[in-house]
């Protein structure tokens, strides 16, 4: 039997990357070409993630860090088993918005787990399911943050809050770009300054390179 | 600084077999003497604990094994940190109802994930606490179906899931007396068959000589 390339690709970078248009716009792309295709999220996708997502994003202050990687994990477990799996199983595209990166650029770099514990867990989580391509979607912090801002109309702010915000953002995108240098047969690096119709042009020159389309 | 054994018990077993009445019991007993005393139970006793007790009950047949694990070891990351670490500094008695025990059987032998993997999960979990004494009240699966049935008011029937049931108990039960076994310093093995003043008494001698009281 002929190995074929797992159609599963993710989408990371920091807040206000454009992750979320790339994948809709890169979904319109394969289904018109006749391809199914599913977009999955994390946490979320299931019905158990989707709870978790919601429990994760109304409590952030509450829970001890651990505790939060667990609940990704769950949710992530839960995704495989019955998403990514059956549906690899039929050949479906899966794309990704965040996986396993995100995990160990959040809890990891920001919240101060080992990496090695999140990549064990991660392991665990997956059963070793990776994408076959990570599409790292990378802009300078500044406009990260004017992204941020429009999206959620916060008002501009130059307080301790922002700074704290400011390196964390920087901290988020270095953090992303030493993973991509430690896997960079599976990640592809694109500057997102652009506009969605140039990155989504960039974005399809490289799939359709990977997986010979 | 002299060593002092860490105020810490847990209460383990077979649905039915009483752990609930023994720590009632146990703590009234303590309080009696003027000791400070928390009961705490998993999953649950945080805000996160008590939310996905609620999740894990509710949704028993749809999670697979691996997330419902995590979930378990999210409850207990986020218990040990906000509760049983700043207790046991204070030199509180923590009652568990359930630890990590009940998860090596019950996600372990009952639901197939190998117990290594558990043990690895627990250690990160609890950061290496364990409790000085685990009390596991042992009762014949007999007496476990009919307190069961009596507290949830099941009526008897001898079908398919009935006997699912009885060899889950039975499962269950050799499972605690298997890890009892390999670590006999830690457990306290009770034919919890008597009348709840009975077991009470006993629990009590054994405590009584543990923590030289």
């Amino acid at each position: 039997m002929e190995s074929v390339k797992r159609r599963f690709i993710s989408f990371e970078g920091s807040e206000g990357c454009g992750k979320t248009t790339q994948i809709r716009l890169l979904k319109k792309r394969l289904e018109e070409r006749g391809q199914k295709v599913i977009l999955v999220r994390e946490p979320g996708s299931t019905p158990l993630g989707e709870r978790l997502r919601r429990l994760l994003k109304h409590s952030a202050i509450g829970f001890c860090p651990l505790a939060e990687l667990f609940l990704f994990e769950a949710s992530r477990a839960e995704l495989i088993k019955k998403i990514i799996e059956p549906e690899m199983a039929q050949n479906t595209w899966i794309l990704a918005d965040r996986f396993t990166d995100s995990t160990l650029v959040y809890q990891g770099i920001v919240r101060g787990i080992p990496l090695k514990t999140i990549e064990e867990l991660n392991q665990l989580a997956t059963a070793g399911i990776q994408p076959t391509l990570t599409i790292l979607l990378d802009i300078p912090v500044t406009s990260s943050r004017f992204r941020i801002k429009k999206r959620d109309g916060q008002k501009p702010s130059i307080d301790k809050l922002q700074a704290d915000f400011e390196r964390s953002l920087e901290m988020v995108r270095k953090a992303y770009l030493e993973l991509a240098s430690r896997e960079p047969e599976r990640f592809y690096i694109l500057e997102a300054t652009g506009s969605p119709k140039e990155i989504a042009t960039l974005v399809w020159e490289k799939i359709s390179h990977v997986f010979e389309l």
